[in-house]
C-alpha cells in the first residue's frame, strides 16, 4: 500500500490537501505522520523527512520505488495512476479550469498564507478583524478566492463541478476564511459549508482537533496556555 | 490557432515557461506581447490583461473558448491536448519526477525569484557576488536547484532525460545562474550549456535582446543609460 507523510493535521495546509485527494476519493493508503518540533529548528522533523526525500518537506507519497513529493504533483501522479476515478473533471474544459485555479493556489495566495496560518482548533477571529484593516494585501487574495470560489458552475456545486483536487486545494483557505472569520460574499458562505460538510474535510478536522502538539512557530497570535 | 499572451522576454520568467514548451514542441500559437509599463501600476498593462482573464497576470493561453492561465496549468494543458508529443517524459517514473520538480519550482525558490529578478540582457555578475555573501536564504535555493541539476538522468541529458517541461520550468532559473554569475557544481554548468544552446531558449533570449523597453521597477540594481 502507498504511504502519504504528512505534519500535523492542525497546521499543515500542504499535507492537507492530497490527504483529502485520497480520502475523498477512496484510495487506500497509509498515513504516517512526522510531527513538526515544538521550536523551530529542533527535534527530528528535518532529519526524519530528509531521510525520505531530499527536498526536506512534506507531504511525501512513496509508492513502491516511486517518491512523489509537492502536493500538485501528488495529486497529479494519483489523477493518472487512478484515471477511472475522475479526480480532476471529467469534462475538458472544467478540468482545464481546475487546473488553472490549482495552480494559481499552488504558486499564489501569498499573504493569506503568511498573515493567516492554518490553525484549524484556534479560532483567530479577533486577530481576524484586525488583520484585514491592517493589510490591504489581505484584501486581495481574499477577494481573489472569494471571485473563484463564486464562479463555481452551480451554487450547490463544488468548484467545477463534483468535488475534485481543485477543491482540495482551496480547502485549506475555506478553513482559514473560518478561523480569522474573513468577510466573504453569500455564494462564498454556501461553498465554504458544502467544503467543510464534506466527509474526508470533517474527518481531517476531527484528527486535527485530537492532536495536542503545541507548535510555537506557527502560533504568532496565540499564547499556549 | 492559439494564442499566448506574454510580457517583456527580457524580465517575464512565468511567460518564458510555456512559450518554450510551445517552441521546442513545435506547436503553432500565435504570440501576443503585452509589454510591462514603465512604472509600477501606470500605462495599460493591467487594464489589457484584465480584459482577457479576471486574475490579471501573464501567461494566458487561448484556444478557442478555452482560456488557461496559469504557466504550469498551461503546460499540462498542452501536454494533455498533444499527448502524441510527450511533453512530460514518456517513462512513468521520470514523469512523476518531472512533475514533482515542476511543482516545486512553482510553489517555491522565493529567494532566487526575489533577490535576483530575470533580466537576461543585464550582466550582474558584481551585485550576484554581493547577494552570495549576504543571503544564507539565496544559498538555499541555488544548492536546491543545483542538487535537481545533478540529479538527471545523465550528464548530457535534460532533467529527466529528453527536453520537457521540468526544464522549461527551470530555464529562467538557468539564465538567472547566469546573469548574476552564481557559483555551481560543474556538472550544472554542462546542464547550463545544454539549456542554454536548446533552439528555443535561444530564440527566446534573442527576442529579449531585440527589446528595448526599460521597466524601472525590475531593475533594482542598474540605473537605466
Ligand atoms: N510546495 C510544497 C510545499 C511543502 C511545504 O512547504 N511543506 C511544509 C509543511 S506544510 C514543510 O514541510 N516545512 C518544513 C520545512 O520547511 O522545514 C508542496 O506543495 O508540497
Ligand atoms: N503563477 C503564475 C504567475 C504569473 C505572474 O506572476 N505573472 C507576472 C509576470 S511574470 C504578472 O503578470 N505580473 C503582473 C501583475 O501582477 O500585475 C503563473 O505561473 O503563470
Amino acid at each position: 500500500m502507498m504511504q502519504l507523510y504528512i505534519a500535523n493535521k492542525n497546521y499543515s495546509s500542504w499535507s492537507m490537501r492530497p490527504w483529502l485527494v485520497l480520502k475523498a476519493f477512496h484510495i487506500p493508503f497509509e498515513e504516517v505522520m512526522i510531527p513538526f518540533p515544538k521550536e523551530r529548528n529542533t527535534g527530528t522533523f528535518k532529519q526524519e523527512i530528509l531521510a525520505i526525500n531530499l527536498n526536506g518537506k512534506v507531504p511525501v507519497l512513496v509508492q513502491n520505488d516511486v517518491l512523489v513529493w509537492d502536493s500538485l504533483a501528488i495529486c497529479e501522479y494519483l489523477a493518472e495512476q487512478y484515471a477511472e476515478k475522475n479526480l480532476w473533471p471529467l469534462d475538458s474544459k472544467l478540468r482545464a479550469r481546475a487546473r488553472c485555479i490549482s495552480a494559481e493556489m499552488h504558486s499564489g495566495f501569498p499573504n493569506i498564507r503568511n498573515l493567516c496560518g492554518m490553525n484549524l482548533r484556534a479560532n483567530l477571529a479577533e486577530k481576524g478583524a484586525e488583520l484585514w484593516h491592517e493589510s490591504e494585501d489581505l484584501y486581495a487574495d481574499v477577494a481573489r478566492s472569494d471571485q473563484i470560489f463564486s464562479e463555481r458552475p452551480h451554487i450547490d456545486s463544488f468548484l467545477c463541478g463534483e468535488f475534485s483536487i481543485a477543491d482540495a486545494f482551496y480547502a485549506p483557505i475555506v478553513t482559514r476564511l473560518k478561523t480569522y472569520d474573513l468577510p466573504v460574499s453569500k455564494s462564498t458562505q454556501i461553498y465554504m459549508q458544502n467544503v467543510l460538510n464534506h466527509f474526508a474535510v470533517k474527518e481531517w478536522i476531527e484528527g486535527a482537533l485530537a492532536e495536542d502538539a503545541w507548535v510555537n512557530y506557527l502560533e504568532p497570535y496565540q499564547i499556549q496556555k
